[in-house]
């Protein structure tokens, strides 16, 4: 009899960022991505894309170095949140409830054991266009934004690890995360893994992080669905000055159509540019990419990935001199 | 306190269609649509799209008249499959188990209130490619074959339905499916409802059937995801003879990136463009679309439908005269 | 011996037309796609898409009516001005020189049989982009623009007349124009011509003008180059309350891939979706659509047209009563 | 008064490759580039793209070595030949004339300075699709192929040469191309440039041989004009092990979002994914690319360009060892 799986957490509500240039940072998100500005509070601005359906999903908060500053995780019920925080209380990450936060009510924070800061939620406030943005389509939260390319979604985090296996087995066993893909070394390590608890291949990613550090963000992502965008919006990062890191390029870990760049605050920022391939499959066995297969699991065709890429995160870490 | 959610079907898992032309059908879906012949056995031949995972996802089977033969869903997990058995069971449409079929075990057998016959399962046969076939992208079954314009998986089915709401029902309490999107009209009547059992808008659709029929297939649909494909197959289309009967065009209803065309058996098929929007609220609210918001909701942009859009499915029933 | 052609014509340099709501026409070529003003002068606006490298491709002019100003041929060179000027005054159809107007010098002023007002001219003004707009893609004359969907550069005029074979004979007569492709219908008329001067397959149609109107503009077309971008501002158009009349669709004549607008002036305006074929045949045969192969030379596949769509020109006409 | 330009030259015709794998070849250019064969004569093979209008634009010989054997040119008339002829003669750069060959008529050859071997001509044969290839597009001289991704035109010529000015001044004095772009280093020296007698940007460019070799192939250039069809043939690529030498990305220089690949005879494939930008200026200024702008005249956006690409031709010559 096939074990029952953990239906409990039901998408990735929203990423907060540290930015040391807060000014060129929502520059970035809202002239050249198209995103729209919510609220702004204290040291922090809230951001959402057009076909974001909460009050927001980037919250960008002043600080002296970029990073992250938390993950949130919307539950699937009201029960569910409960079972998880009974979970992450019993497992020694739990930390504690907050009353909640501008778009939110109460969560529960909780880390993982690399330290990345979590929370976990159930009541959001959803996003209500003012009478000149409303769209006609129904499904559609607010007009489409006429700045820049415009981004239609917060897709995914990924995180730096200190070990790949014991953080994804941490949000496997506590949230009931599903391994979906990985990479294994020829000596037996984890080197990273792709996750999600929805058909999309990973609401979250772990990778190893070389320079040792521990809780670091190698980055976001925010989703196109079209790859026409991805080329669009690389034309408009390179007249703008903004360094494109890698892409467009497709991966084979993921099948994604990717674009990654640097975001002026110093975070890494992925654009997702197709629909990328859905998993339905129940009783789905994890792609393991092993060392061999390695180089078309990163590159299936186009743009190669540069060393940094497996180096910079934020915070920032000089590497070792040698 | 929400109600929890039933999470016990995963997702739409095959579709057999009949063909009173099985050799024409045969070649549209396998010269034009690039889908890959499985096996055959009896009357029957079975499809599968390069990046379905199991044996097949499409059984074609001769017979005087064009329609569907059923549809088949993959339960959560042998639990979840019990569940909904017992339910089935108990609402007086449950039928009995039968040991299954080519490509997969034991199925018990239901009808919708309509008729429309269908079946839930767990025991699947994976698609094993031959060396040659194998692809040295993990997560894809099989390499891409070169015929044709090659749709990448199947992605839902849409049913006539004597009544919409009283068929929506059925799967929404029996099957735990969550409607996402419908249409009221000024009387109050629901002429169609979008259905699913994951962040896919639907796998399933009913819509009213206006000739009065019981029981009927509007279409089913084959997923590209890429738009550019659309285009293309709409030109291979056009070259081969094949009408195209809308599309490219955008539904607000979805924001489906649409193309309708009947097979050479005739059977309407869709092709679907893009990726669409994913649901991934946990609290969703179905978006209602009035008789006054209808135009919008049928057409955001492209393509407009015919009258016969909204009247023709299989198997064929003659309009009543004037 | 095969004739010498005529190379004296290079391009299509700019149109100008007249709008009775220029607010709104000049919102609509701005804000939606994302067209640059160069400047004003009492009652006109100019302006250019990014891609064009003169002053400007678009001179809107307050008027009661909408229609169109002129249209304004740039020669190939200073003697080959001389030559077309000769045989336009030798022509009948000449009629005077003037000094210029903002963005270029002298042009000579003549009509076509049908009475649409043309120029041709050889000095321009290059556009220069002042520092901020500079792009480092030295072919680029300026940055691309961050607001709606960005139109690269003028492409083609359609124009309405009143005897389809006289207006286009005068042109490849007078100018040099070659014949691409044209509608003949079963009583042997010319329903519509498509000519240029380039490789392009038109920067000039005619279409029979079935009001029995003289002298008035069908559509200006300004070109995108890639699909997607259709899709993009069909969106934006939809969102934005401006009537799609037809498209995104394939033409069969021409290969264009379309979409009309009629633009808040009243004018009708075309944006082409991608690169269309390409004639470098020096002695290409003209492509004849004969009546029963019209339907796919209107529409190769997509969105139909509406009937308006072969009535409905500027200045507008009232279709007399049946 | 501006000097008149020579129209004498309409069009790049044909290429010749020479293939020690000829079988390999023929399978790359028809399974995976969708080619057709027109017909087999001694050790040569003749192919078309679906929409080249004459006999062949591509001939495959069978040889020990890869390479070109030829490049041929379309006059603009018999006249336009004729002078063409005189002017080559007289350089001293002139051969003799032939009688022709499969799919055309007498064709008058010659050398570049470098030794490229180059014709002219005039009469050729225009491809006759058989009934069931004809296509009611009548502008596309057959229906589009169902085999691979289908490319739609020869576009370029890419060729290396010991002294890039003297061989453009050459083609630009003795045959009329324009210069459209070009590099030049610090040290004044050109290293490339792009030469077209057409609107398009080029059919036929010059880069510096950096191996000493005199009159070798970079590569040559068939057309998509789809951005989607060169991740669509790179997927194929992938699949069916050629490997991508470069792309998709997007030159600075003639904006081409292009793929580099070489075919199994050892030859380098340019695909070109859009339309690229055109020129119509007839006083176009060439665009002159400065060593300190290279960087992004090479690569606008995408996949970086290897070290080989500046060095491997054919035939190969082996790098001098350091």
């Amino acid at each position: 009899m096939s074990k029952e799986p953990i239906f409990d957490v039901a998408q990735l509500a929203h990423v907060e960022i540290y930015s040391p240039k807060p000014d060129e940072t929502l520059w970035f998100f809202k002239e050249l991505l198209g995103m729209e500005e919510t609220t702004r509070q204290g040291q922090s601005v809230y951001l959402r894309a057009y076909e974001d359906f909460y009050h927001h999903t980037l919250k960008i908060t002043e600080a002296k170095e970029p990073g992250m500053g938390h993950v949130a995780w919307r539950a699937s019920s009201e029960t569910a949140l409960e079972r998880r925080v009974q979970a992450l209380d019993a497992s020694g990450y739990g930390q504690k409830w907050i009353d909640g936060d501008l778009g939110h009510g109460a969560a529960y924070q909780f880390v993982t054991p690399d330290g990345h800061q979590m929370e976990i939620l159930w009541d959001v406030e959803y996003y209500q266009a003012p009478e000149e943005k409303k769209s006609q389509l129904l499904s559609r939260p607010q007009k489409k934004p006429l700045r820049g390319v415009p981004v239609r979604r917060l897709d995914h985090v990924n995180l730096l690890a200190s070990d790949v296996t014991e953080n994804r087995s941490f949000l496997m066993d506590q949230l009931g995360f599903r391994l979906r893909e990985n990479i294994v070394m020829n000596n037996q390590s984890e080197a990273a893994a792709w996750l999600s608890v929805s058909p999309l291949v990973h609401e979250l990613a772990f990778m190893g992080d070389q320079l040792g550090g521990r809780g670091r963000l190698h980055h976001l992502c925010y989703w196109y669905g079209y790859p026409q965008h991805l080329s669009d919006i690389a034309d408009i990062f390179t007249e703008n000055g903004i360094k494109i890191e890698a892409g467009p390029g497709k991966h084979g870990v993921s099948q994604a159509y990717f674009l990654y760049v640097v975001e002026p605050g110093g975070n890494r920022v992925e654009l997702f540019g197709d629909a990328g391939y859905l998993i339905f499959d129940p009783a789905w066995q994890p792609v393991t990419w092993k060392e061999e297969q390695l180089e078309k699991g990163i590159i299936w065709y186009g743009s190669p990935l540069p060393a940094e890429f497996f180096m910079y995160g934020t915070p920032v870490i000089e590497p070792a001199k040698v």
